[in-house]
Order: structure tokens, then C-alpha cells, then sequence
């Protein structure tokens, strides 16, 4: 029998009648003759309910024991789903990370899946039983929960598939597919049948939130197809694979992600070691560093050094930097969190000269500033005012004709 | 250094503040210089809500499902009262049942517990820690959760102490210690001082709420005192341990339990083997039987069994009695759940002549009927209407002047 991974994020489970309509779904999956491995997220707002909660007792939670509290989130749909299934006369059970095998390495809050033991859910599916799965969490060495980071159920399911050498992992959401923009920027975009792998990480990196960019590697690392689909109506989804040759030719979409805060150090003697004293503190703190970008020293050996991290990581990042900017002999720093960053990606943009400079050309056509570019094999990302961001992706959009 | 194990009762933890006022007491006697290990239960009535959820899903929820749903009310307990002692500057951690090494057989929803491997708890220790741990729950062998029924962090916390050889367990919870009788049925009720495992084991087993019976019963043979106090007020509670030969000599208390139910069987056979076959399907379904009572027969060998189970049980026995009336020759079955158990408890009574025949005279003189009557070494119970059973503890507590 073919092994089916789903995977139901937190929208897909926020009311009963979801839950039992999901039930209903996987129960249909199951008697068309499949073996079927559910991995769900916690339920509507759950999560940053936790995280509330938890900020009531602390300002800044012990990491490892939010971990415990966000887990029991997941927790909590796992057992739900798997009670409605078997009020329904399907066999199932629900297992937690831990009890899934999935071994972490020890970075609370977003560790990294070190390997999967699927012993469990394989004794588990020969009894005919449909497996779910606490999404977002796994266990370190310690034996203590850590969770993935937001997005975490996306990985837990690919990453399940892929140990499971699954057929398909499918990804259900609230939103239709993934679509050459953001239909609630650009109603005039349109939903991709399928999309590679690379391209698809492109678009998930630079802010589309179907998928999260670590299971696009994961997948395009095992080879796993991903269907991304509504768990709200039954229209076909988008499929993640290998893209065809066909494929290959176009641009495939635009995103905009406004999470985006900037970083400014000026003046900072332009010696060898620099850039390292300045991000290993970050690295250290787990701060996740995007676009960097470094001026030319002209005169005086004195450099700017501006890279940008995702807003939460904003005020952590900012204390850091300005706690060494004596011990590097910089000037200054300077923060700005109202930006946002707009990436227009496609394998096409590798034969296609010019790209570039339509992109350019288009945002000052409409009057748009760009603060930082940063360019990929298949990507070109501006950083533009916050308040212009949505104005330069339906620009953008409506330039390149998608 | 000293180990000493604390519990804390739902409603000890039901406000914000209620634990932030804890973690203060814990900070404090942590830098008294002890070694701290707590057990939390889940807050306020977590547990009724989440057993509330589970039957928007299901009828009957299943019993694993519901055991690790319902274990998530400690966890969130326990990550939330160490992130408060984190935010006061104490080293502490928090550990699932399973973490902290607790295996349990695997009855769902009231699983012993097997053994304790307190490896990782001692670990947690060494490193200057407060443990605070998950109570009511362990793993089984094929590490799924399971819980140890209601009161069960009670039992949590003595296995524990037991398990790290302690010096004391103490209980904190909302009565402030253990009363001659429930002070909200007879005001005039007093606090006892100590009163030594016997006595406390049957003053539980009968319905006073203060301590599980199998707290009294594991503590009793780890010989492990106990203290039992309030978590509202500094007022000293009371000790449970060796009982002294002075306190040998009295009637401790008397308790009123209205989860009471009876089922009788009415014309059985009176042949070997026939409680066997009554009480073994009971049995297999875990349903606990308290009190049996069977008539001799004296004509035709035909008699009549009755039997009290609690009253969340009592569907589910009469169900079974029904399904076995037939295969076992008799008659009809009936149940009554109206029904109230009143005991009078102490092992004063084994040296005092005409106990008996003055709580059934007591009962007597104020018109109250006794249905059922049961006996141990240092208790009398009587099963009495439900509605006259207050009534009932208030006369007896003045008839025997306590």
C-alpha cells in the first residue's frame, strides 16, 4: 500500500467542524485503499496564545521550557483528530514527536531535525491504523522537547515523508496553491499548476508563506513531490517537484515580505576579521542574518556594513550590535524596521538579460527607492520602504505580464 | 544537602498570581538551603475542560487519546511556574512524568505506577536545580502516557519522595490539613495535629479529599511523612506518619463521601464461582468496587449481592451487570446512586467496646436509615440516603464529642 503524508496546518484545525470535516477527508483517503500519516499543527492562534501565556510569568521565557509549553499545543490537535476518527470506526493514534522518533539537536526554538526512527509509526500503520503526528516538535539528547521554529509542521511532514519514502506529502493550508504574487497585493496573479524545487524555495525564502523554505530543501533533497492545497474547498493545489524544461524558461512570481528590519553600522575600519566580529555574536545568539551587504572602502580604510534580520529578531540584533561597536571601532549604528522586501524570482531570469534592469526601471518609474539589492542565481530582492512594498509588487507584476 | 518534595494542588495554581506567590515560598526554602523537587497538578480546572473538549469530538473518548490530552495540564503547569523561578533568579527546570523516569502500567486513566529511575531528576539536582515535575503522569512500555487517575499528582509526589528518599512530602493544597470531619458539613470540626497512616488511609479511602489513599498507602510503606497544607494561608497543617501510642487511642474523624452508588443483584445462585463471575467483568473494565455485601442464603440457595462503586462508574457497572445477569441464573439487577457512605474512623475503635452500637443507636435517634453496613479493623461505614448523609456526620461528630 502507497504511504500518504498530509499535513493540516492551525487555520485547517481552528474550529470543531474543521476538525470533523478533516476527520472526514482522511477517513475517505483511507478506505480508497492508502496508508495514511497526518502531521498536524495547533489549532487557530493557539501558539501565540502559549506565547502569551507564557510572557504573563516571564519578559523572556526560558527557551527550553516555552518549548515544553508550545509542544503541548500540537499535542492537543493530534488528540482531538485521532479521537474523531475513531468515534468515526477508524483505527488510529496519535503520537508526539518524541514517540515519532524525531530527534532534534538542541537549538530550543528552532532546532534542527538531526534524524527520524519511523519504528513507531511502521508498527503503528501494520496495524492498519492512521498515524498522526504532533507537528513543530522532536526530542535532543537530553531527551527535552525543542520545536522547529514557525513553519515547523511543514518540515515535520516532509521530513516524515521523506524517512517514510511516502509517495506524496501534501500539504493542506488556507490558502489555494502558491500563486505568481500575493493575491491580497495583486488580485490579477494566478495560481502555478507546479513549480521546482528551487524556484519554489526562492519564493518561500523571500517571504511566501505556503511553505516553509527549510521543507522545499528538505523535499528537493529527497526528492519528495509536495502538493500545496486548500483544506477549504476541493481545487487542486500547486505540486512541488522537479522542475520540467518547460518550466525552466519563465519567471514564476513575486513576493513581499514586510518582516524585514535593517541593521547600519557605520564607520567601521575595513581590517580582516571584521565581519566575522560582527556576526559571530548574532550567529551565536541564533540570530539569522539575510541580505549583507558592504560598501567599497574609498578612503580612509572605512567601511559601511548593512544586513538586514526578520523584525522579531530586530531589538535582540540591535543590542548585540551596539554592545560591540566599541570593541570594533566602528562610529555608529543604525536600525530601521519599516521596510519591506520585494523579490521577483524564476529560473528564467538566468537567459534573460535585462531582467535586472526592468526590475529598476519600474520601481522608479513609479517612484519607489531602493535601499539594498541583493541578487541570486534565480533571484533579484529590493529592499524598499515598508508603505511601498505592496505599490512595487503589483507594479512589478502588471511589468512582467504574469 | 536535604531533599524535600512539595506538591501543589490545581487550585493552588488556578491565578497568575497564586503562582507567582509559590514560586516566592519555593525561592525561599530553596535558599534555606534544601534541594527542592515539585510537583504540580494542571491549573484550576484544566482537567474538567479538557475532558469537556474531548467529548466535542467523541462520545466515548478514547482512553489513550484522552490520557495525553489530558497530560498537557501538568506540563503547562510545570513550564510555567519554573519560567516565574527563572524570572526570580533560581535555577530550575521542569520535567514531564516521563522525563522525570516515571513508568506505569498501562491502564489508561488510572495506571500505576511501576517504577521510578529518578536518574535524570538527581542529575537536574546536582546541577543546583529546582525540579519542578508534571505530576499525574508516567509512561508505560510502549511509551505512550498514561495518567494515574484522579489525585494522582498526590501520588506523583510521594512516589518521588519515596523514590529519592526525602525527607518529607509535603501536600500543599486549599483545605489547611485534615479535619475531624469536613468543617463545611460540621463547623465545629477540628484540625488534627498528626494522625498516623491507618487512620489517614481510611479517612481517604472514605471520602475525605484532602490525600489519595494510594499516597497514604505508598507512603506508609516507604514509611515517608507527609505533610498536608493550605497554599493560602502560613498557617502549620498536618503531619502524617508513624502513628504514636498516643494517638492510638482515639476516633480521628469522620468522613461523608456522596460519590456513592449501589447495584444489587437480585436472586443469584448460590453456587462456587458466582462472585467471580460478577466481579471479574468489573474488574477487567477497571471499574473499582468498594464495599460488597451478600446475604446468607437460607432457602433454596438463591441469595442477593450488593456492591458500591463510585458514581461515575455506576453506568458502566450496571451495564455490565446486565450484560451477565442472564449467563449468571439471576434475577433482575437494581442501582441506586442517591446514595451517601458515612465512616467513622480511628484505631481507638479496636479497643473501644460498643462503638458500633452507639453510631447505629446515634443514627437511629435521628430517624436516618442505614442500607448498608461495612466494617474494616479501624472503621465503620454506613451507606445512607445521599440526602441525609450531612445530617448523619453532624450527629455522630457531637455523639462522639470530637
Amino acid at each position: 500500500m502507497l504511504i500518504i503524508v498530509q499535513k493540516y496546518g492551525g487555520s485547517s484545525l481552528a474550529t470543531d467542524e474543521q476538525i470533523k470535516k478533516i476527520a472526514g477527508w482522511i477517513a475517505k483517503r483511507k478506505k480508497e485503499g492508502n496508508q495514511l500519516v497526518v502531521i498536524v499543527s495547533a489549532r487557530g492562534d493557539t501558539t501565540d496564545e502559549l506565547i502569551d501565556l507564557a510572557h504573563r510569568f516571564s519578559d523572556r521565557p526560558d527557551k527550553r521550557e516555552l518549548d515544553t509549553l508550545l509542544s503541548t499545543g500540537e499535542i492537543v490537535s493530534s488528540t482531538l483528530l485521532v479521537m474523531t476518527l475513531i468515534s468515526m470506526d477508524c483505527k488510529a493514534v496519535s503520537l508526539t514527536g518524541f514517540q515519532a522518533g524525531i530527534k532534534t539537536n538542541g537549538y530550543h526554538g528552532q532546532a534542527r531535525i538531526l534524524s527520524i526512527n519511523p519504528q513507531r509509526i511502521l508498527k503503528e500503520l501494520k496495524k492498519d491504523k492512521i498515524v498522526v503526528i504532533a507537528g513543530f516538535q522532536g526530542i535532543n539528547k537530553e531527551m527535552d522537547v525543542s520545536t522547529l521554529g514557525r513553519g515547523g509542521s511543514d518540515l515535520t511532514a516532509t521530513a516524515i515523508a521523506a524517512a517514510l519514502g511516502a509517495e506524496i506529502c501534501e500539504i493542506y493550508t488556507d490558502v489555494r496553491g502558491v500563486f505568481t504574487a500575493d493575491p491580497s497585493i495583486v488580485p490579477q496573479s494566478t495560481k502555478l499548476n507546479e513549480i521546482g524545487y528551487d524556484e519554489m524555495l526562492e519564493l518561500a525564502g523571500c517571504g511566501a508563506k505556503v511553505l516553509h523554505p527549510r521543507s522545499v530543501e528538505l523535499a528537493e533533497f529527497y526528492n519528495m513531490p509536495i502538493l500545496v492545497a486548500s483544506s477549504f474547498t476541493d481545487e487542486p493545489g500547486t505540486f512541488v517537484g522537479k522542475e520540467s524544461m518547460e518550466v525552466r524558461s519563465k519567471i514564476r512570481g513575486i513576493t513581499c515580505d514586510l518582516n524585514i528590519a535593517r541593521i547600519t553600522i557605520v564607520g567601521v575600519p575595513d581590517r580582516p576579521g571584521i565581519a566575522s566580529a560582527i556576526f559571530e555574536p548574532l550567529a551565536q545568539s541564533s540570530i539569522s542574518v539575510d541580505t549583507i551587504v558592504q560598501n567599497t572602502s574609498i578612503e580612509g580604510n572605512i567601511i559601511d556594513v548593512s544586513f538586514t534580520v526578520s523584525k522579531n529578531n530586530f531589538g535582540e540584533a540591535l543590542k548585540i550590535i551596539e554592545s560591540i561597536i566599541k570593541s570594533i571601532d566602528a562610529k555608529a549604528c543604525l536600525g530601521d524596521s519599516e521596510l519591506g522586501k520585494v523579490s521577483i524570482i524564476g529560473t528564467g531570469m538566468r537567459n534573460t538579460p535585462g531582467c535586472a534592469s526592468k526590475i529598476f526601471k519600474t520601481l522608479y518609474e513609479n517612484n519607489i527607492n531602493i535601499k539594498i539589492i541583493s541578487t541570486s542565481d534565480i533571484t533579484i530582492s529590493c529592499i524598499v520602504n515598508k508603505d511601498e512594498a505592496h505599490r512595487a509588487v503589483q507594479a512589478l507584476h502588471k511589468a512582467f505580464n504574469l
